[in-house]
Formats: structure tokens, sequence, C-alpha cells
């Protein structure tokens, strides 16, 4: 492969931004995949840390040159080059095959080429006129992901958006504006107060059902519930069939946020977890959570077709022009809440290309199965608890706490347990794994695999590394 | 330079997603990038198109196999090579130095080498701990920013959203939080009902304070006013220090949208098109336009410190644990609307690097000047007629309509023209220059200039074509 070993003098710079693609601007390139790609190898050996942890104060110091400040004069390319080293060298490696930290980790190769792909193209999904090829891709895939859903021949809509959260936003304020039309143009004082449900863990059906007697007894309007298909902490999935009973009855707009669990779609093992998902009026699935695509990569799936853009179109005709020489129906930018809008679709469209439905299927079943290794594992091992969910989350009991009995004492002793063994973890930057406080659950471990990397080893190693960091706390 | 002359075996599939680093990953990473340094060289090259322009229908047909539908089954990487080649044929080359469509236009080479290392990272803004280095570019930038602004020693606080439209709501939200708190936790039944005042060309100060007068007659409260610094089709900027002696006497918040206009900051000869910016509360600012950084990278900057974590915060222990070993105040998650957030400064930070201060004063001085040369061109120029503006909005009018009547049929004719040679020009894929109404202005041209890479000979071209199509009209 390359090896860049050319050192450009600093009065090129005068060249960049490239003008008409001079061949230093060029060089620069591929100086830079050179850094990229020994990065990416080094990423997935199991030799090297998953990260150099230094405190806030210590990278602003400007560790070993690496200065992290602006000026007004130009720094030669060379330092640029340097900067980008130094820039990798003191970040974390979210795709090393021990780093379980997140619900995105992973660095897939074909999801890679199709972010540079992306920014090198850098255009804007707004228009058809602007992003003619992905905006097709947008909607072939939006369909796909309906289709699996399992709403009738994958009718409906969808957008892609910049995250969960904001997936989420936009199934709100659809709903809003599907009983209540005239908030888009008169604003809240045209509606009544409104009431959405959601769980802080898991939706009790008949729990729900009382709530939403009650809202309307003190006055209120219910409107949407939110049934959660992979919650963030647990992995929890909400019995979504129930769920939709309810909201039949009463006549509410139910949104099953996928973001985490909606990849179990892909999978005919496990994708019974979303038993009745083709119920909800709308569904957030982050493919880049569970299904390994590069950061950012969200869908909002709506089943009625129009109302994404009847809800979010302001017809300015100074942004979206009626009078185009081709169907101005494949502009997306009237069902945006956005103008400009990243490309998020090509990267995701072509891991499909590469995997095929058939190869996100496996990847979802492997993933799962490391997590059941996980759980099997430590399920009658000394020194663990854990609470029953999909993800799994535990605690590791130091041998001292291990006869100590149940109380205050003891609680507040491991509530130190996974930030001490979690910060010991950075310092030596052998693998990362998070944990926090849930109710009167105090701090666990809450362990992931979205990464095709890791395997039985790597969870093995997770363990001994937590029994070695905490056996003496 | 790489010329990359391998092929893969269609097996090596299952050697991806990388689990190793294993060598045939790499490789096809690099004739990725060979593909893409393909492309960057030829969007240079002014005898290549700007565009091949194909109808939907016939794209979504196959245009020579290039195949859009997704299957269960993989493809062999050979192919998916072959779709990324694809994808970029029928694209648009937004960094083309004919390529005037859009706010943001040009491919800086920094900027993508940027963007190709954050993909490669692959991570995520919320906390430090996954985001040590691009974490601490994204504070050191923004008390930048604020400095340019000119608050008082950069201080404030700010974040980079996914564009303009979010920046925007950012601020909107903060100024209902400000005067009402309690909205956070009960609703919009807490608050009164409120009034935002902005502009669809310019505010005029005195309609703005009559209109705020009447408002308030009505009973209603006035809470914000937007002044946009670079209006999206004229390039109009709002008095700023007039709307902020309004706010002041009235107690309203002060925004100013610089989305476009930000950049002017910059720049020591234009910056006074913002005089009085620093007494807004917030100000919206997207280098990704004017500044010529790849999409997406907007920013909010907002005046008080620590009013953001006080709107957005949700103290969710479950996202953002108050026990790690750091100071969790550089933790930015609860600050944003977003739980994941793509990592937008880095390309920005590496450019300002790069360029220094002066190298972006330099950039946007050369757009504005290229500008000018546009508007002293076409000024007297028989059959061009502008509205007066930063942006250089002009009607070409065709030999046929020149003699013609001012009245309801010219009116009709030449709201026609502009669409016309749009297409023409898209048909044949020399240049692309956008166009809109505006109130009761029929179709006309706005042109903008973001991309360092165009010339004179570039505008001279964009005339001579808009001439040689619209002749005969």
């Amino acid at each position: 492969y390359l090896k860049a070993h050319f050192i450009l003098p600093p009065h090129l710079l005068d060249l960049l931004p490239a003008k008409n693609g001079e061949e230093p601007t060029i060089q620069f390139l591929l100086e830079m995949v050179d850094i990229l790609t020994t990065y990416v190898k080094k990423t997935f050996d199991r030799s090297t840390k998953v990260l150099d942890f230094h405190h806030p104060h210590q990278l602003l110091e400007g560790m070993e040159g690496f200065n992290l400040e602006l000026s007004d004069q130009p720094e030669s390319l060379e330092q640029i080059l340097v900067d980008c080293r130094d820039t990798l060298k003191y970040g974390v490696r979210t795709g090393h095959p021990r780093f379980f930290n997140q619900l995105s980790s992973g660095l897939d190769i074909i999801g890679l080429a199709g972010e540079w792909l992306t920014s090198t193209a850098n255009t804007n999904m707004f228009t058809y006129e602007i992003a003619p090829v992905f905006v097709l891709m947008e909607q072939l895939t939006l369909k796909k992901m309906r289709e699996m859903i399992g709403w009738p021949n994958g009718e409906g809509d969808g957008i892609f958006s910049p995250g969960g959260a904001i997936s989420n936003m936009y199934s709100v304020m659809i709903a809003r504006y599907k009983y209540y039309p005239e908030v888009k143009t008169k604003g809240m004082s045209a509606a009544p107060r409104l009431v959405l449900f959601t769980s802080e863990h898991v939706l009790i059906p008949a729990d729900l059902e009382a709530k939403i007697i009650d809202a309307k007894q003190k006055g209120y309007v219910p409107l949407f519930v939110n049934a959660t298909a992979g919650s963030t902490v647990y992995g929890a999935f909400d019995p979504i069939n129930e769920i939709a009973d309810i909201c039949e009855k009463y006549n509410l707009w139910l949104h099953v946020d996928g973001a985490w669990g909606g990849g179990l779609l892909m999978s005919r093992k496990h994708r019974h977890k979303l038993n009745g998902v083709e119920r909800a009026n709308s569904v957030t699935w982050n493919p880049h959570k569970m299904m390994g695509v590069p950061l950012q990569c969200s869908a909002i799936l709506v089943r009625e077709k129009g109302i994404l853009a009847g809800c979010n179109s302001m017809c300015a005709g100074y942004l979206f022009q009626p009078d185009k020489q081709y169907d101005v129906n494949y502009d997306t930018g009237d069902k945006a809440i956005q103008c400009g809008r990243h490309v998020d679709i090509f990267k995701f469209w072509l891991m499909w290309k590469a995997k095929g439905t058939i190869g996100f299927e496996q990847h979802i079943d492997r993933c799962l199965d490391l997590s059941q290794y996980l759980y099997n594992k430590i399920k009658n091992r000394e020194g663990y608890q854990m609470p029953q969910h999909t993800n799994v989350c535990f605690w590791y009991i130091p041998p001292s706490l291990r006869d100590m009995p149940d109380g205050e004492e003891r609680r507040e002793k491991l509530h130190r347990v996974a930030p001490k063994i979690k910060a010991m973890m950075m310092e030596s930057g052998t693998t990362m794994v998070g944990y926090q406080p849930q109710g009167k659950n105090v701090n666990f471990f809450r362990m992931v695999v979205s990464n095709l990397a890791a395997t039985q080893s790597d969870i093995d190693f997770l363990i001994d590394e937590i029994e070695r960091l905490g056996r003496d706390l």
C-alpha cells in the first residue's frame, strides 16, 4: 500500500485550498490517508491501547507540543499533518475490539469509505437538484426500512435526521400536527394541554391506561405514547402490541423509539422483541447504533404518507422552486425541520449493498450472541450480580464487600466501585465500558456489543480486567 | 501518487468489516481513495461538467447498470467500487469553480482531510471521556468566535449544531428559558402568548417598534427579535444597533442570525455590516457557508454563561455521570438537545490552523470581491436588471422582452426565463446558479460566491452562458 514519504514545503500552502487540483494538494491528501490507514490498522490491533488518557488541563497545556490554540497566521502543511497525528493519538479508539463504552462503536470499513465519499461529494440533501443520487438512495432505503417494520408495501414516509433525539422530536411534532394542525399556524395556544407518555424503564400497560384515564379526568388531552424498543441502559423492550391496543382504544399516536433496538428488525431470530411495531404511527431507528453504521445515521419513519411534509413544509419559494424541469416531489427539503441537511444515507446504503440484508442479520445476531456469552459467563460467577435485561448490566462486587450485609454502607461502597474501576481502566487504556446508576440501583456496568470486531476473547479480557482492577477495592 | 491496480476477489468480503485491520481491507480503502482523488482533480478541471443531469425515473431505472436497489445478498467489493464511481458520476460537483448554486460550495482540501479524519475517529461529542481532543477544540474555537463577535474576553457559551435552523431553534429555546424558566418543567402553559419578530427581507426599526407596541396592546408578550445578518436571497443585513436599542428598551432577547453573513466578522473590511452584533444575546454563525467549511458546521453562540446548560440539561445520570475522574464540566452532552452529536468541529479547527484567521479574512474578501466584479460587469450591461443587495441578484432580460412595456404579460414571460435558462444549464451541465421569486419580484437569479476556486473568468463564463442559453427565449 501507499507509503508516503514526501514532505511539502510550507510555501505550498498558497496552493490550498486546491484551485485546480494541483498535484501537491493531492499529495497532501495522500499523506493524510497514510496517517489514517495506519490508525485503522492499529485500531484493530489488540496490543494497541484503547486510549491514552490525559486530563483536560494537560491537553490544554500542550502535550508534547500539541498546541490546540488557533492563531492569526497559517501553519505549514507539515505541521497540519503533525496536528492530525496528535489528534488521533490523544483521542479514543471507538473501533477498538475492546471499546464497549457506547451504543455506537466499531469501525466498519465500508461505512468509513462511504463517509469519505460523502465528504468528498460535500452536498446537501435538500433538493434532487444538488443531490440526485443521494436523494434517491434515501428514498429507496427508507422504503426498505418501512417494509421491515411491516407497513404494507413499505408505504409511508420518512427522513434521516441528525440523531435519535431529533427523530423523536419529529414524531412529537407530527403527532401534534395530526391532531391539532392549527398549531402550525396559530401556535401552542391553539391546542389544549397535551400529555405525552413514556417510561423510565418499561411501560406497564395497565399502569399506562390508568394514567391516561387520570390525565383525562384532570382535563388534559392524552396525545402520544412512546414505546421504547431497546432502552439506553437496560436494553429493555416495551410490549408494543399491548400498548398499541391502548393507543387504539384511546385514539393516541403510538411512536416506537427503536434508536437502539430497531436493528433487531433485521434479525429473524430477534425481531420478535418488536412484535407489534407495524401498528406504530412512527418509528425512530438509528443505524448508527446496533448496526454499526458510522455516526450520524438516524431515521424517523412515518406510516401515514404526506403528513411529514404537511407538518413541516413552509412552502418557501425562495428555497424550493416549483417550476423546475424535474419532478420536484423528489425534493426533500420541505419535509425537514432543517434547511441544509448532511448526507447521512450514503454510508448506510453502501454498507447495505456490501453486506446485504443477510449481512446485517448476521451482524445483529453476532452482537447479541456475544452479549449472551457474557451473561452466561458471569451469571454464576462469584462476585457478580445482575438485573435481568437485554443489555448486560452488572455489578462487580469486590471481595471486601462480598460478605458485607446489604444496607446503606454496602450500597455506598458498591456505588463507588464501578467509577473507580472505570477510572483505572481509562488510565491503563486497556478497555472501556460504561457505568451508571439507575433509580435505586447504585452504579453498575452496562455492557453493550455493537462492534463486529469484538470476539469472545475480548469479553473474557473485559472480565479479567474488571477483576484485576477491582480485586482490592 | 497512488495508482491502484489490484482487484479484490469477492470472497474477501468475508473480511469486512475489518476485524484485525487485514491488508485487503486497507487495499479496499486505498482503491476508494484513488476514486476520490481522481474525482477531486476533475472537480477543479473546468473542462469537466458540473453535472451530468438525469431525471429521477432515469436513475431509478438503472443508468448503465447503476442499480440503486438494496437486496438480501451482498455485492462483491469490485461492484461496491463501481457503485461508488457511479454515485459520483451522476452527482453534482459542488466544488466545481462554476457551481454557484448554493450558499455552501467549494471543496477545501484541508477541510476534506479533516472530514476524513473525523469519520475515521468516528466518535461522539457528548463527553470528554470519548472525545477529549474534539471537545477541547470545540471549546477553544467557540471562544475565538465569541471574541470575534466582541463579547468581553470571549466569555459566554455555545455549541455546534447540525445546521442553522437548529442553531436558531436553540436561540428561541434559550430566550424562552431566560424569561420563563418554568416552561422547562411545566410546559408552554406556564408562559403567556409569546411573540417573536423577524423579517422577510430586512427589519425596519420604526416598524419593529410599532409592532412590538401593537403586540403588547393585544395582550401578547414580545420575547425575541431575530436580526438577520445576510439573508438567504438578497444577502441583506439588518441594522443591528438600531434593533438592539429597541430590544434594550423593551427588554427583549436579541438574536442575530448570521448563518450566511457571520463569516464577515473575519474580515476587517466587511465586518462593519454586523456592527452592533456584540449587543446580541445569541448569534448563529455557519462556517459551512461563506467560510467554505464542508457541510455540516454551524454554531450557536450565547452571551450569558451557564444558560445553555440551564435550558437544556436533563441531568440524566444514566448518560452523564458526575463521579468521573476528570472535570466533568468539559462534558457537553447536557448543553445539547441531542444525545449523540456528530463531530463537526475538527474540519473547521484544522482549516483555521491551516489558513490562520488571516486566511479566512482573505477568503471572505475574495468572495466579496468576485461578487463586486459580477455586479460591476452587469450593472450597465444590456439585458440585465438588479435589485440592490449584497448577494448579486439579477434578471436576465432576453432580447424579445427588452422592448416590451412593463406589465402582466412581460412579468409572466420574465418569470419563466430563469427556470428555462437554469434547466438548459443543467442539461448542458456547464454551470449552476440558483433562482427564485421573492415577494412581487418574478424569478431572478441569485449569485453567491463562497467557492475560493472561482475566478473572474468563471464569472465571465456564467454571464456568457446565461446569454447563450437565454438569447432566443
